[in-house]
């Protein structure tokens, strides 16, 4: 792709290699910061007129405030956004993360369904392949707004009253441990930055190809055994991970 | 942006609302599954013959996989990559994590300059506003190929003698541990993806507006003292983090 070699200079200038869009971007950042969140952005037609550009330069630059969510879409206007939130990377659920920034969290169900496990998802879940599993699809929102979408596999021979237990729009980490007596006590996390299928973009109601965090997450009960395997879709544009980490 | 209460179907209908491109797409994740990883990909032109459409729905379903890092361009050509490097969110270096990984790290210095601390940098250093810091920047490299880029910000009262004492291609946690006599005992991290700018795409030579992963880090000594601020920009495409939780 590139030439490792190449000489990387000191201070690289960045004189006439700025394309124009993302000079228009830097001076609407500008703009942003002045009319503090929720402010209405002026309309395309005015900023370019404002900038003495195209009003393509000025669509591009906002498209990228738009992915980064710096600005958001309110009905045909576009106004600052928030600071994205900041979900802790620990055992507690969606739902505790939320609630402790303040926003009141909920789930729609999507999908609940039994499946055959495919040899993969059997030794994650540490089970025979062709065992079957629950899949529970649920789409998170955060103060009635759609922010993720959330996958879980479970063994059904572990939970086999799921489907009649389980109210699919309360916190799932709840009934594990009230209704089945399962506590979480340690997990594996992996997080990257992927693009939302079609489908996901659909289901949560994003533009489609806009930057997602996904989180593969595996967690264990006191045994070590398996209790789930989970997969979170969440808004790039509107979700951060922190964690804590210290030397004993 | 969307109606929260709209109804969200169990099991969307995904026949006729799939976009040709993503169609192609899917098909061509197929292709390189066969092809494995280094594999040649066949041209736009004969793919298109193959898929039966235009050349510019597979460039489409091609700048996607590439997004993704599920191919790579190599020469004139496209190959199929490797899977993404998984670095633990740890105390250690993002040498030790790339070493783990069997991959050879390496480093780039762009800057090494004394700035005065503006407020926000001074609080999370616990210094005084104004106060003079160093601004260290280094590309970060994985068996010569450059995937990140990294600001450090510490306060050159507590390090006077940086410039002098350290090679700026080798390990800084080995220098601050050996040479400075400073450990790192803990650390606050907060992860996001955001898009690269023009001068980042430039230094780590990705395209433009390629979704990064970008890690902010404040790393404390044994007395809680902050010792570092750092932003750590990786290639989405080529990395993902991992980390292991547990309850006491």
């Amino acid at each position: 792709m590139t030439d490792p070699h190449a000489p990387i200079r000191s201070g690289i200038p960045e004189h006439g290699r700025v394309p124009k869009y993302y000079a228009v971007k830097t001076r609407l950042e500008a703009v942003l910061d002045e009319l503090g969140e929720g402010g209405l952005l002026p309309t395309e037609r005015e900023l370019a007129a404002t900038f003495e550009v195209a009003r393509e330069t000025v669509r591009q630059a906002l498209r990228e405030l738009l992915i980064q969510g710096r600005v958001r879409r309110k009905g045909r206007g576009t106004v600052v956004a928030g600071p994205k939130l900041e979900q802790p990377l620990s055992l507690a659920s969606y739902t505790e993360g939320v609630r402790r920034q303040g926003r009141v969290p909920s789930r729609h169900l999507i999908t609940l369904e039994r499946l055959a496990a495919d040899p993969v998802l059997a030794r994650e879940l540490r089970i025979a392949a062709g065992d079957e599993v629950w899949h529970m699809e649920r789409v998170l929102l955060a103060d009635e707004e759609r922010v993720g979408l959330e996958s879980t596999y479970l063994s059904v021979a572990r939970l086999p009253h799921l489907e009649r237990d389980f109210a699919p729009d309360s916190s799932f980490y709840v009934y594990l441990r009230d209704k089945a007596g399962l506590e979480l006590m340690s997990a594996d996390e992996r997080i990257e930055t992927v693009l939302a299928t079609p489908r996901e973009a659909l289901l949560i109601g994003t533009p489609p190809a806009l930057p997602m965090l996904l989180l593969h997450r595996t967690s264990r009960d006191g045994g070590g055994v398996p209790v789930e395997r989970v997969r979170s879709l969440y808004r790039g544009d509107r979700f951060s991970f922190t964690t804590q980490m210290s030397k004993k």
